[in-house]
């Protein structure tokens, strides 16, 4: 049996555990599991109970981890830095660290720094999410076919990226090795930015004077534009906090292109403008069309179908 | 019998024919309704033939126009412009013509220069809309409960306004009056913003260098906030082209609110930062909260059942 903590349940942390109590013990590599749960808010992890994402409420971190080999930090970016150093010297020896968190430079940093050689740390990103936090809006199948992250330093043991992978394929998502600052450099664009263009559409409109008159006509195209504005604020912050360099070069890129059309518009320039949305239309139609399900280039990830992977079933599988 | 001309066979035009042709002639105020389709492309007028939305197919604008006495205009915004003139000469008297057009101060100018008086227009715009362009992503109930804008001018006459009143009720849709500029100037917030905001995304992730790495990761964030950039080009370069002046504020607004935030980035300002997510997140939560549907103030509206206008069935109701 494999004794899985979760720290943090939100909506990632009980709909990992909700995935993981449902999945079929004979199919995981993981096989028998139980999921201990932890939040210094004891109502939401009564609440991630209630909803059968934990086998056994934990009381303190220190219970939460003490017989766990797999430890799972679900919290927003800069509450994982101040666990690691708590985590450093309650956790069992051997023990694999991870999490779900959307930035992973400075996360592995903090890990490789505050933890001790004998646990490996190996982050983790599922690109999943919606709108809606807490464990109220947690779903069993949220990680369903979405590719997940992985982020393992040079130092990580091959235990350890199994133990973690066989998490990924348990809760039916698709492991996907990434270099950790490479990582947070292509989230910043297909992630933080979309965010940050939601939050400033719904600001910007929201304190507008005409907003009261507006708002009746807004309909599906503001719904899904500011969609993300409706994200975790402190999820949003330690993102922003944590994955500066990147995002600013978004924001200053797409402040620019906005600039751009609102020039060409006051200049009336017609075909410069029809320019820009054709190649917008065509590069996000064909980003579209790539992917079935939205998961393109799937004979790129190094999914564990072709990682042929003999180890996959090892430390962690199958142990009854 | 009323007799409706749908000058272009697009997405909202081909919806509307379904929308008309599928409503019940018992309980609509317009009785029974013969639709005439017409479209420079005549595979888009055959498609929509095929799908039902005309019951017959006009081989010229003459044709289309001659006996009907409601006269819908369904194409980009400077399409329009084109059409007004030839219609003028074309157009029955007493017949009335409107348009679902995005923008509504430029064509309500031009309807009232170009058109003879014996011709009523009524401005309208459907609060309704797809990314996906054409007859072939039409639907019959794409404008149910749609708040449905009508921009008559002060020269409209009684039995005009009845007569797209009564089309916007027969297809479902929620009549809301309001003034063409001021219509502009909301919509050019709620819904030119938000087009201009998924553009700028899919253009500047899309010409990325790394966009062949990224792309793999992007997610349902991305997809809803690009959304938008994939609906037609025509149509958004039009809507930019004759709603300049309040696109260019709600631009300068917007890039200003994301440089704001870039500052607060590089800055390491997390309380403001955090103070700007949580107004945008309640302005936005309070949006969706408020609507059932998404459709907030129904009380608000001068909807039918607010109306009591006992013309309502009047010269184009339940003649058959």
């Amino acid at each position: 049996m494999v004794q899985i903590a979760i720290i943090g349940m939100g909506l990632i942390g009980t709909s990992l555990g909700m995935a993981l109590r449902s999945a079929d013990e004979k199919t995981s590599p993981l096989g028998e599991i139980k999921v201990v749960g932890y939040d210094q808010n004891k109502r939401a992890v009564n609440d991630a109970r209630g909803r059968l994402a934990i086998d056994t409420v934990a009381g303190s971190l220190s219970e939460a981890v003490r017989e766990a080999q797999i430890v799972v930090l679900a919290t927003p970016v800069l509450a994982i830095k101040e666990l690691l150093p708590q985590l450093a010297t309650l956790l069992s020896p051997d023990s694999v660290v991870t999490d779900v968190a959307s930035t992973k430079g400075d996360i592995n940093r903090w890990a490789s720094e505050m933890l001790p050689h004998t646990i490996d740390f190996v982050g983790g990103h599922p690109m999943a999410g919606k709108e809606q936090a807490g464990s109220g809006a947690a779903t069993p199948d949220l990680f369903k076919d979405a590719i997940y992250c992985l982020t393992p330093s040079p130092q990580s043991r091959q235990h350890a990226l199994d133990a973690i992978e066989s998490m990924v394929v348990t809760i039916g998502a698709k492991p996907y090795y990434i270099d950790p600052i490479e990582h947070d450099s292509y989230v910043a664009g297909i992630s933080h930015l979309p965010f940050l263009l939601s939050i400033a559409l719904a600001e910007v409109t929201g304190r507008s004077r005409a907003w009261t008159e507006m708002s009746p006509l807004a309909a599906s195209g503001y719904r899904d534009v500011s969609r993300l504005a409706s994200g975790d604020v402190a999820m949003h912050r330690d993102i922003c906090l944590t994955n500066r360099e990147a995002i600013i070069h978004w924001l200053n890129e797409v402040a620019g292109q906005l600039l751009e059309m609102r020039d060409l518009i006051a200049q009336d320039k017609a075909q410069a403008l029809e320019g820009i949305f054709t190649h917008a239309k065509e590069s996000r139609d064909a980003w579209m069309n790539a992917r079935p399900n939205m998961r393109p280039g799937e004979e790129d990830f190094n999914g564990p179908q072709d990682m042929q992977r003999p180890s996959l079933l090892g430390r962690f599988g199958k142990k009854r």
